[in-house]
């Protein structure tokens, strides 16, 4: 695949997910907040996973979801992120590749493992995750190139990269990147708690340098410190061009500058795990965007999309996504 | 917990597997029986998975999977096998003990990799498995301790165990250990194609030295180069006091020196992984069995532990099999 075809680049973390049931009462006992993500050291995460039950690994990273998605929707698309030359890293390189993402960061060498997210999942569905960056954070400016982002359409960013400094100046540099060679620069806000850690740069950052703006309900209220959905979705439209914000089973509102659109939830039968649900969304939406469909199409495309993700454990897609968007919606797709 | 208390024993390979979706065209290309296993070395591992698609890493191991779901169901267990110490190992390990499983076989320093079995999951839910061994068959008679296996009710071993010498010994040596400490033997045919391998060791080893013997329909007729299952059934009754025989959809049987039972498969609604069905079904069976419960409700329990299995990717239960049985059977189980 030539990169002059790219749909869309991700930067962020590279990431594989341990999956596991459990209960809200281990949730209290280890001082977990359902729904966030904490950071976690290595030896915490090891005494976490030591106390956590059987799980089951798949690949994961929230634009890392989204870029696998949109591959299997038939976006092309390519990824940048780090991993280690370890057993989780081979893992994490090999379902990109064979989802047909380009995907050539160079590995860490004698750094941290590849890193890794213990997500605990209650029996309501949602999750709580605990990540160990490992050697995703060490991806830095050299990694970023600048050839990839440029024939892409859209460049999405990790907001999670913000929480380690080598990487937010990747971050920052891929942005600068886009700009010069007009690439759209789609950022997701990743975590309310990540938001609230880095309130200002996010503001600065979405105002003037991000063209679409991924983020939940309590994301983007804790972006602008907004008390209600109502007054946050009134900055968001202020500040960015085009927001598009989920909110679980009320579905999501898609923000231009002169429209607001509802897009209702998909039903789905029954939720397993909402891991990668807001990943899948991105991905659904993206892929539309970057086909030029109109804001309603590309809206239905994400929740179809992220309803996929919630039939079983883990954010990569089961199924072929393309095969599901044809049956759902035919033509439009 | 006490190895005094200890239901049942396992003895079997320590594998990782690693599932991805395929088609059936896929499996014509790399000329791989749908339904089978077959033993690979380590290089067509890596060319087999750099073909596949992305994966799931799930624990498996056939009699690793049997005791997992035991611990699950509630009866005490304990497992023999060997892994590396790599990645993969720790993520085996991990499960065992989080399942509550007695496992402190010592790895393996400076050898293969711990094993993975790359399972190609067709549309129709079929599996077709394909096993690097590893470090598994680097098991050898000094893991087996005779004090694990003399405290259990039943030692459970791994069909599989019969394709390296050095495993085959350990295996025989647990038997030995077995019979002289009253412990029940079970054994798990595991595969045709090792049937085969092996018949006549298959067929002394079952005439004298098995107890209970777990085997499907191809696997049974195989062991007695039976042209009808009628036949094979009448076979083993004559060689074995106790055989469980599994028939897919059409349940199961129950073969008994003066009866036969049959076992209706429990209702599933939709089969999405076959992987790790028969595991299961020993699990729910062995279960029963050893806290003495009629046949009939064995082989209950055995259907609906069984039926769990099919309803996601991997053969690890992904609930608690003991509430399972709880909801659908109440106070028999």
């Amino acid at each position: 695949m030539s990169n002059e075809e790219l749909s869309v680049v991700g930067i962020g973390n590279a990431i594989v997910d341990v999956l596991s049931h459990t209960d809200e009462v281990f949730l209290v006992q280890e001082n977990l907040t359902k729904g966030t993500m904490a950071l976690i050291e290595e030896d915490q995460a090891e005494a976490l996973y030591a106390k956590m039950g059987p799980g089951v690994e798949v690949s994961g990273g929230s634009v890392a979801n989204t870029i696998a998605a949109l591959s299997s929707l038939g976006s092309s698309a390519g990824f940048i992120g780090k991993v280690a030359t370890d057993q989780l890293g081979d893992v994490f390189s090999h379902d990109m590749k064979a989802m047909g993402v380009v995907f050539d960061t160079p590995r860490l060498e004698d750094g941290p493992p590849t890193a890794r997210c213990l997500i605990l999942v209650t029996p309501d569905g949602q999750r709580t995750m605990c990540t160990f960056l490992g050697a995703s954070v060490w991806i830095a400016p050299a990694d970023i190139k600048p050839e990839l982002i440029a024939a892409a359409k859209v460049v999405y960013l990790e907001g999670y990269l913000f929480d380690r400094s080598r990487a937010k100046q990747a971050f920052r540099q891929a942005a600068e990147i886009a700009h010069k060679a007009g690439t759209r620069v789609a950022l997701a806000l990743s975590d309310m708690f990540c938001v609230e850690r880095h309130r200002e740069e996010f503001q600065d950052m979405v105002l003037n340098h991000v063209d679409i703006l991924f983020g939940n309900e309590s994301e983007i209220k804790m972006l602008y410190k907004a008390d209600s959905f109502e007054d946050a979705v009134y900055a968001v439209q202020e500040n960015c061009e085009l927001a598009v914000l989920t909110r679980s089973e009320k579905g999501s509102l898609i923000v231009a500058p002169e429209q607001r659109i509802e897009i209702a939830a998909e039903p789905v039968p029954r939720v397993i795990d909402t891991t990668g649900a807001g990943d899948m969304y991105a991905a659904g939406f993206l892929h539309g965007y970057t086909q030029d469909k109109p804001l309603e199409i590309c809206g239905r495309m994400a929740a179809i999309t992220a309803s996929e993700a919630l039939s079983h454990l883990g954010a990569r897609p089961q199924i072929c996504l393309a095969e599901l968007l044809e049956e759902k919606i035919g033509n439009a797709a």
